[in-house]
């Protein structure tokens, strides 16, 4: 996404704010003449606000700025198989509500998105935003997209969701604009804008039902030529492995993903029994949780199907780094709330030895701490992010809509 | 690397002269008087002249520029354990002359250089470029590479070459500037201004003694946080391969790389007496090229080898495409002169099954038109397109330097 200057004063005043107008104008490199411009325009339109001074080193106290958190609000969902999260953030990216609910399963999008949207209306109205701010709501799913028609562009879950209008469907029910993002990427926003990193330039590895990929470059999310970069979940890791609905053979989700672990571990009958899995495809996080945990208690079993799975998804870190040029990559999504640390340990062995940035510098591959949310903080963040911040006066943009759906 | 306005304005009349100031402000989408300062600048410089003139649609014939073509000279040097290619061009990139000749085997860094700077003061003897218009030389080498200090920071070809000051040795040697770049991403570069594509946004696989890659996106190269992006040869590929020197276990360099290859072949007496392979290190690419010929001569051992490398390399090209958001691929480089069109037609087969692009458009796998030598050129290029051709008259730069040398 291309960034506009008032953009990046906002981005600038949401991560380091409160902030004067002398310090916003040295980390943008903008002139004092034009960061007060751009600053009275964001006053002006509400986004912004004045809080106290800090006293300067010559002169009078510099006046600080904030993004005036009740500005705007918006709703993020990530959507997959197994898990929905939705969560609700003000202007600042703070999550002032979440629920976590049973993913899409095999239902067809029509219904699906007809209860999410029922969802979305039950949490705005109990967390008690003004419902003429929430800007919009971020809609969050597997890659490759069509983002400007809103669409996923492969038969997942289903062969019913591939090229359905979501973005679409979604507005027409809730009455709000929807923009569509993908779950790496999308989380890779939520770790940036969260404050969890030190760095500005880092990958994601994200785990949730599939596996993505994001990568962000001095704080810039690389949208590649047609926003669908970084499928590390579709490299091919092993010309032994199974052959995946991507088209590739051995590639990072069908031989690390949740799903293949599941499916391998269901194949065992004494494991299957042993530890109570369902199987079911609407279950495959939960499934996979409890592999986790029983790992963690001793099943020699589960821990090798683990092992097995973080060796591949290691050498999918490994490939990200070698490509884009990094030093720092974070795991997150759901089914790493548990499993992270024993997946980044896995993948920091295999960074240590064949990352290539470690000839240069050291080498680090974290755990989210918000795995399972930033995705959808991400997918808020997305919409609080884009030009709609910046559009006519939403209460007359609803009127207009509002007739639609009465 | 950072294109400034006059740059962007030189690459443009390289790609399109001869153009007129209409034209060029269109296509950079500047105003007319920003293109006809930088214009006017560039004329003074004698970087750019005019030659002829168009009918416009209104007005008076609109007057075309191009590059002068004799305003700067450039060397571009590929250097590798098994080859080396030297080329020198005009401004414009062409080539007015090239050899090739025995790689640097494993010899010392000193002496290598030494003989280099031998081979390229008798290179621009012959070809009577004036000296004090060579602007500087271009040197293409594997990654990774600390670009700023001028060294390969891994211990290939041998350990005396890891962190060796590759760029200020030869610089002094020849008394020119010299840059170094990445085997790929000069071959990138050099299949981008050599005019063989019709796009702009492209990965490149290079193939000599190594594997390496580039990627371009909007005619920029990707650069990488560090320089030293789009390490295709060191990703791992298969779990059941070598390890490489890399640190990577199966990475396309171990499994699909010429060395690799031929290092098979010799395994096997009956193939290696037959085809009478040298298996001397810096003998790789002729070895190779042994191999290939015999493989389109019905040699079924020989075909096997290739195959397992060819399919190998096809998942490091879907490899590219899933990160990069790529729908076309060039390989290139000195091992696929003969042997292009079997890669290509492998990693094609492989791209329109796996290659995520296909969903959204045609993928394609070329093979470069100048396989052997778009890595030297690319070499020249990064020279030409470098802040040096703004740099003072190069006479009394030369005046300085000469003394030491005489």
């Amino acid at each position: 996404m291309a960034t506009t200057t008032p953009a990046l004063v906002l981005d600038l005043i949401r991560t380091a704010g409160p902030v004067s107008r002398v310090e916003l104008a040295q980390r943008a490199g903008l002139t004092a003449a034009t960061i007060t411009n751009i600053v009275r325009d964001l006053l002006a339109g509400g986004l912004v606000r004045e809080t106290g001074r800090r006293p300067g080193a010559i002169g009078s106290p510099r006046r600080l700025l904030e993004l005036a958190a009740d500005a705007w609000y918006a709703v993020g969902v990530q959507l997959s198989r197994s898990t929905t999260t939705t969560v609700v953030t003000d202007f600042t990216g703070r999550q002032l509500a979440g629920t976590r609910s049973p993913g899409v399963g095999d239902g067809p999008p029509q219904v699906t998105l007809t209860a999410l949207a029922a969802h979305v209306e039950h949490l705005l109205t109990a967390t008690a935003v003004p419902r003429e701010r929430v800007l919009g709501l971020g809609l969050v799913t597997h890659g490759p997209q069509d983002r400007e028609r809103g669409m996923v562009l492969t038969s997942q879950p289903t062969r019913a969701w591939q090229r359905f209008p979501l973005t679409t469907t979604l507005a027409g029910l809730l009455a709000l604009p929807v923009l569509l993002e993908n779950d790496a990427t999308a989380a890779a926003v939520g770790e940036q804008w969260t404050g969890s990193l030190d760095v500005d330039t880092f990958g994601v590895v994200w785990v949730g039902g599939g596996i993505g990929g994001g990568v962000v470059l001095g704080a810039e999310s690389f949208g590649g030529p047609t926003a669908n970069p970084v499928e590390i979940g579709h490299v091919p890791l092993d010309p032994a492995g199974a052959v995946c609905g991507c088209g590739n053979r051995g590639c990072a989700e069908v031989t690390a993903g949740p799903a293949a672990v599941v499916a391998r571990a269901m194949a065992d009958r004494r494991v299957r029994t042993r530890l109570r899995l369902s199987g079911r495809l609407d279950d495959t996080l939960s499934d996979f949780e409890k592999l986790v945990v029983a790992s963690g208690q001793g099943d020699g079993a589960a821990a090798d199907l683990l092992r097995a799975s973080a060796e591949r998804l290691a050498d999918a870190v490994v490939t990200l780094m070698n490509l884009f040029d990094l030093d720092t990559v974070v795991l997150s999504g759901p089914a790493l709330v548990t499993a992270g640390p024993l997946y980044a340990e896995a993948a920091t062995r295999a960074a240590e030895r064949g990352a290539l940035a470690r000839l240069l510098r050291p080498v680090r591959v974290l755990v989210s701490p918000d795995a399972g949310t930033a995705a959808a903080v991400g997918g808020a963040l997305v919409v609080l992010r884009s030009p709609l911040v910046h559009a006519e006066p939403v209460v007359a943009a609803r009127q207009k809509v509002l007739p639609m759906n009465t």
